[in-house]
């Protein structure tokens, strides 16, 4: 069967295969935000010629029906199709707002005293060419090259004999060799003919539970080229890494979840290479940062285990993969370095954070609070390290909140509710109308709307406060917009799950911080890392009850610290060994058996907490 | 398109695949000695119904070719076929009759003073379960593992963590890992659940221009478990290493010169394996011993410079590889190491011979003389190598002789002609009814014919001594053997063929010296390697001038060398070591371009040469 596109390309399909599935085959990629679940109504197509199986309408008006739209991801062909696109169905890759954090990476970079020395180097030699006097073998005299370089000891696999013959001769015995030097390998990787020195480009992955996040880089100087992010299309398969583990272990599904995220990353790699116009054999490095699970599916390493007492993944101390190994369409020579995870539920994630924070250099006592989707926390100095997971739920992702989206073109950053009109006043990143709230949008709003008495300690809403607060379909809701024909709510079920993730997060912080014999006063710094956009308003955040109420010039907001982690150990080797001692350092303190944990949970399920107490100076701030 | 086997199994199959193809696809196995060039009429079918297209039908009697029979290698199916094999037709392993020498080969391990220490090696763990106080990975695990047993230094490839989680727990936490060291690598090649330390086998193989012989050996012990031998396929596209390196730059044929050979062994192997009863998993290594140009076509790379000045092959020490990587039908994971080479016209089947033979130990000036289809000569001692190609020709293999071939069942390898009757009296291998004549029987036979006067020194047939010579479609033939409706005889253009083969052999050897300062009375001893069969009767070699006239016991046959080279590598690492040291120090005189060479050969044109001074007790024989 056939799929026409009005734009004029023609493409197969099968009518097992949904329409996006198809489209993606062929490098045609649409927005599918839920990963292809049917649930964020994205990936609409216009069918215009031909009839289809439609399992799900989720978001489609009826009106829209009858015009013949339909969702991608729930549609199969049953004939040949003649369908349209519209605009806005289009994947545009999200999250480029951040490039404007490079200038922070080179000053990171710099301030951590190392140059760069990327995972991968290209070599150009210029071998004299064979004669009767000088008739050694090809690999031989590239070998003879390598070592007038110091580069004796590399190893060459012999996958890169065949073609060899060819490759010195094609540009009369000039050739670009890339290397990889890794814990347990320096070995060649590829070899091209002629001078290939420069440009070369590495990917830097954060693959969260979530969200997928890819930064190209410069290898040479360090830039950051550009940016791009997509939600993890595993979130089809279920919400957390336990419900991916289930899928994996009880349908047979560790394929598919592998095959899921790697066409997340394709399909990222291939538009910022079309965007930037770059060669698919100048791409030399691969890092990825993840959690544990994400690392195995991303490997597709069978993840069962991580889930089974008592909790053992296949590695934590991962050997360097090749992108040919694992699906990702480079050259399949291109090494991937994966970060170093700790235990089943201290992942790379973490690891790369800490070294983005720099707190394992410090003697004083610091805190790394990474809020993804599922809260981990680490305590520590130059001398020691614990961590701990609260699972906290990815609401701040955007995840389980109606209206919940990642910090990305569209969604509210920032909410101020006048005290005297109780009406809102939003800033959406990129100045266009609002599609939904992020993170730091949540933070901000659930913080105003308790303090202008919307919102109770409970995190009830009050009926006649506001003429906003009505009866929705899950009970009562704020409308934070309304306009252009949309309106954009928060209801007391988004409100609540929201409540439960702060309580998670700064129940863990607390917890941890006591199983050490220390409070929060005693906290040189803390960092936070998470998908908040470009800021987090730290006093929102204590008001909330999230963080603790101490000195606001102790807290530093970092960003993506995951990928930021997986840049620096891309550039040099003296960063990856770093990661390695943080992940060899680092113990794991289990919260989910731990009786005070559950305590400090129900403490905190109001805002900003049961003891007033702990939060002085919001205790201030209601009473002026 | 299908062909029905009256055996009852049906095969699919197309008008572009030979029958002989088609079948080989699906394990079916026919005889096709001239590697399917139409020409040794072995692949007989009987097409039962349905039409074929035939491109030859050489060797087969009208008679025949009416009853249904047509050759496999050159008739393409046009419609379903039903088709008849017979019996004979199937291919059966030959030479057999080698295992005789199982014997040897321990002693000859054991004379060079080193222990069984294979290629690769099987390790038995039986690792401590996780619990929740040793809750390291699968993979932590298995290095700790590995280190309490010395083996901390081991690699261990990404390729082998999928899987790993299953493998470990399958049989309770006991494992038998496989390991390979060579010189560039010492690494993990396989991970197996339990424990499977026995048995476990290596295949070491000569790969010859025109024979591809294999040892199937027990690595625990060294025992030669059994041989296979079978002409190689890549002579349907030449004879000689120049011609196929032709077809491969000319006729882009790289591709086909590396399936046919690699499909050979591959036959070889399934039929070894399902004689034996072995496993697939329980083949650890694979060493191939062969010429320059044959390793390289195994290896799927590039022979067009080895051909062209300045004659530069890929490479001469060749990285491990792994069975995946060049197709060979074993696990994927299975290493193989490939002998080293000296130069394009020097290769590993002569390093592997001049390890076999241990002259390279030796104080005492030596000569190695390997027959192949090339002819080598390696003269030297433990302080030096001097090596050089006489351009022989494979007629001692077989090849250009009308009823030649390998010593294998069936052939003649020993004839006697008696002085009064002018009658021949033969030995057959396997004692069988003849069915041609191979390398030692030739010479035997021509020497016979020769001293009986039945040939005159130049190589002429003379009518008048037996009325077993007669006029042929070549010239005039002698009848070796007649009965069971069989004649085998010898022409004109095969002495011819015999004489100019012999003729280079003592040409290359005598030159050879001559450039160092040498003559045949300084030899200490002379080796000699060659397809011969058991033996080689060293007396009419020297009649026949292939051989000098020097005192009989400083004559050593060493049969095959080098499969034994590769035998030896394959289960000692020193072996390896010996291999590689032989071919840094071999050094190569190229005679093509001497004319004291061809002087040489010009007079060793006749019998037993020009010069009868140099034949001395052969002048005595034949004045006596």
């Amino acid at each position: 069967m056939k799929i026409s596109l009005t734009s004029g390309k023609t493409i197969s399909c099968s009518s097992e295969s949904s329409i996006l599935e198809s489209l993606r085959k062929e490098d045609v990629h649409l927005t599918a935000s839920c990963g292809g679940k049917g649930t964020c109504g994205k990936c609409r197509v216009i069918i215009k010629e031909g009839a289809v199986r439609s399992l799900s309408t989720a978001k489609l008006s009826q009106e829209e029906i009858d015009k013949g739209y339909a969702l991608a991801c729930k549609s199969f062909p049953e004939e040949n199709l003649l369908i349209e696109i519209p605009k806005d169905s289009f994947l545009t890759l999200e999250g480029k707002i951040a490039v404007g954090k490079a200038r922070d990476l080179a000053e990171l970079l710099q301030s951590a005293g190392v140059r760069i020395e990327p995972l991968t180097e290209r070599v150009l030699l210029n071998l004299p060419q064979p004669s009767i006097d000088d008739n050694i073998s090809d690999l031989e005299r590239l070998k003879r090259g390598l070592m007038s370089k110091g580069l004796g000891c590399l190893r060459v696999p012999f996958r890169l004999l065949p073609g060899l013959a060819h490759k010195v001769r094609e540009n009369n015995w000039e050739i670009t060799l890339c290397t990889v030097q890794s814990e347990d390998c320096y070995e060649l990787t590829n070899i091209f003919p002629g001078n290939t020195q420069s440009p070369r480009y590495g990917f830097a992955i954060d693959i969260g539970t979530t969200t997928v996040v890819v930064y190209l880089v410069d290898l040479a100087d360090g830039r950051l080229i550009d940016i791009a992010s997509v939600y993890n299309s595993q979130i089809s398969f279920g919400d957390d890494v336990i419900t991916r583990i289930v899928h994996a272990v009880d349908h047979n599904g560790l394929g598919a979840l592998h095959k899921a995220v790697i066409s997340d990353i394709n399909t990222m790699f291939s538009i910022l290479r079309k965007t930037h116009n770059i060669d698919i054999n100048s791409i030399d490095s691969i890092v990825i940062a993840a959690n544990t699970t994400m690392t195995h599916l991303f490997l597709n390493l069978d993840p069962a285990s991580i889930r089974e007492e008592p909790y053992i993944p296949t590695a934590n101390l991962f050997p360097l993969s090749y992108a040919g190994e694992v699906g990702i369409r480079v050259n399949p020579n291109t090494p991937i370095y994966s970060f170093p995870c700790v235990a089943s539920y201290v992942g790379g994630d973490i690891v790369a954070g800490v070294l983005a924070s720099r707190m394992h250099k410090k003697e004083d006592l610091c805190l790394f609070l990474d809020i993804g989707t599922n809260g981990e926390v680490v305590l520590g100095n130059s001398e020691w390290l614990m961590a701990a997971a609260c699972s906290a739920g990815p609401c701040f992702e955007g995840s389980g909140i109606k209206y919940g989206m990642r910090a990305t073109e569209g969604a509210i950053e920032d909410v101020k509710i006048n005290p005297e009109t109780i009406e809102p006043e939003i800033k959406v990143i990129g100045d266009t109308a609002p599609i939904g709230i992020c993170g730091s949008g949540m933070i901000d709003l659930i913080a105003e709307m308790f303090f202008t008495g919307i919102l109770n300690q409970k995190g009830k809403l009050q009926k006649g406060v506001s003429n906003r607060i009505r009866e929705g379909a899950g009970g009562l809701e704020f409308v934070v917009y309304s306009g252009n024909g949309r309106e954009i709510v928060i209801a007391e079920p988004d409100i609540e799950n929201i409540i439960r993730a702060k309580a998670a997060i700064y129940a863990g912080c607390s917890v941890l911080l006591k199983e050490v014999g220390f409070n929060f006063e005693d906290l040189h710094k803390i960092y936070i890392a998470g998908g908040f956009g470009k800021f987090l308003d730290i006093d929102k955040a204590i008001i909330l009850g999230m963080l603790p109420d101490i000195p606001r010039e102790k807290f530093e907001y970092l960003g993506n610290t995951s990928v930021t982690g997986a840049y620096l150990c891309m550039l040099s080797r003296w960063m990856r060994d770093e990661a390695e001692e943080i992940a060899r350092k680092m113990t794991y303190l289990e919260l989910s058996v731990s009786r005070s944990f559950m305590d400090e949970y129900v403490s905190g399920l109001f805002i900003p907490h049961t003891d007033m107490n702990a939060f002085p100076s919001v205790k201030n701030l209601i009473k002026g």
